[in-house]
């Protein structure tokens, strides 16, 4: 298969910081789209990629899954978009588009699994798939997104995933006018998670360990914020919620926040892989008909749907850009949750 | 208030077998129907109000909440009955009535605590509630249900707990035609459980753990029955279920179970109260937006069209008849799982 050479920022080893390099990207198909990379997010999960902390990562790993650009070049049967238009890839570009999963629009749960954008199966060119810190990316045209032409373009980068995977679990648990949603946590996925909520009608409420974060979370337009180690506050919600989007994405305990859902009420985990624990108490669920769920990014017709919402409602996310050069140092401050909220590469940075 | 003298079944203490004793019954107020009870089945919840199994019994403890019994007497407001007719009643003989949840047809998650049928709160009386091991019952008209006049009165009584306790989640997540369902554990509830799936159109498979159950469960209607501690049997339904409806009320891993839904799909907690243990592993959830839920009895008006629709099915539960003076020896039985599915007691025998 024919391939071109862009430069990239790539990881080359678990313990090494992420340097230079050069990587093949396949010359565009007739259903592809080339897109020339503008800017892209910077999410956890390029950091415990890039460093293997999950296990399964083949190097060199070149991160990046909130990408916006503008399009190149398009392939003969492309109807989607055109050459010099804005265009965005999220965390999927591929899927086998044939289960009963992608031909529901779920391309995120499809059944054979689907090629994430870095670190997933390339079904052109073998091997791992490369993804936004790199100068172009070529897509097959049904995972590329249009961006709406009011949105800042660089603070349009981070809802490919952090503002998709909050964004779907809003939806599919109903989320509307008048709808009594909490998030817990403010971090990258937790501030898109009241912009959107808040844009959808609904009553929003931040549960936060710290009041240092009670002024920003009102300023994102929370309405109202709820320290979870206060156990007056705690009471105070008690039976509120209809929706709760928990974006802690490490081990936590969830029961005191079931006891704050009301009947017929969701949690839905977004953030954390691993075991419950401490356990789930499973009375305060059978008394109130409540419910414990996981939800991941979204698919690519709701994430479109996200992106026009946002375009409608002029919702981008918080962020502060960065060179391509200064990835390394972002990676250290987000560990230390030095960002509000999202971290955005100005690839014009890789070109010099 | 003024009162009637019943006989009744009681037990005096936890440790103590249950024998027969006065109570007394209000006499019915204008929204009052009088039951004379002639089935009255018989729950595990019975055996651990008798035995104070989860604390906070009073006694005398008069069980039963599986009541089908005759009209003797109706107030003069009540509308829904009158002498003669056949009526039931389940597990709840009051609620506050003005909450949300009352308000949506959910008595059961009564904001304020509904009234359980024995050892809840008598709001005429004072103190406790006694429950249908008993001559007769006085209950508003509200909590009464009427029986369709085709169904079997002795085995109607198991559908006023173990029916609608397995009715309200398969309603409630939506299961008809073509719903891939499967029932956990083989007793009570989940015999019923088969057979309301069943009616409901859907495909129903039994998991369970010895193979004994078999040939039982397909005589019920099961479709398919899967041994939980076959792995080989297990992997050939992974990710097959849109609703799993969880009996098993000890402590057991649902884990395994996860892995058995269907992207969308839900496991429901209708026997267990208690802590998740083994830990739940949220990473199947995530990965297909896979939901763990509880659930709790019914609503009236969701009892009553549970009842209408086991006319329509000619559904019933399988039942053992046993006299009021055989319960301590039913309690020992059902111990050890030695009833197919539910024993119901013929209450001519506490005339005797």
């Amino acid at each position: 298969m024919e391939t071109t050479t862009v430069k990239a920022f790539a990881a080359e080893a678990a313990d090494k910081a992420l340097k230079q390099v050069e990587i093949k990207r396949r010359v565009a198909t007739e259903t592809d789209i080339e897109i020339e990379i503008l800017y892209c997010g910077v999410c956890h999960s390029d950091l415990h990629t890039a460093r293997n902390d999950w296990g399964g990562t083949v190097y060199p790993a070149v991160p990046g899954h909130e990408i916006v650009g503008k399009v190149t070049k398009v392939g003969d049967k492309v109807t989607k978009l055109k050459v010099g238009d804005f265009a965005a890839v999220g965390c999927m570009v591929d899927s086998c588009r044939t289960c009963s999963s992608c031909l529901d629009d779920l391309e995120q749960y499809c059944e054979n699994g689907f090629s994430g954008t870095y670190n997933g199966q390339d079904k052109h060119l073998g091997g791992k798939t490369f993804g936004g810190y790199s100068e172009k990316v070529v897509v097959d045209e049904h995972f590329v997104l249009k961006v709406p032409a009011n949105l800042d373009l660089a603070a349009t980068a981070p809802l490919l995933c952090a503002g998709i995977t909050t964004w779907s679990p809003l939806r599919h648990w109903n989320v509307g006018k008048g709808s009594k949603v909490a998030v817990i946590g403010l971090g990258g996925l937790g501030h898109m998670a009241i912009k959107l909520a808040k844009g959808l009608g609904a009553d929003v409420t931040l549960f936060s360990r710290s009041t240092s974060k009670e002024q920003d979370a009102l300023d994102l337009g929370a309405d109202k914020v709820i320290i979870s180690t206060d156990e007056e506050q705690m009471k105070s919600v008690k039976s509120r919620f209809d929706v709760i989007i928990d974006t802690v994405p490490y081990i936590h305990d969830v029961n005191p926040y079931i006891a704050t859902l009301n009947t017929n009420g969701t949690l839905v985990l977004v953030g954390y892989l691993g075991g419950l624990d401490p356990i789930l108490n499973t009375v305060p669920m059978i008394m109130g008909r409540k419910s414990v769920a996981g939800s991941l990014i979204g698919g690519i017709a709701e994430t479109q749907e996200m992106l026009d919402f946002c375009g409608e409602h002029n919702i981008v996310s918080e962020i502060e850009i960065i060179k391509m050069q200064e990835i390394n140092e972002a990676y250290e401050r987000m560990l230390k949750s030095d960002v509000k909220y999202r971290f955005v590469i100005d690839m014009a940075s890789l070109k010099n």
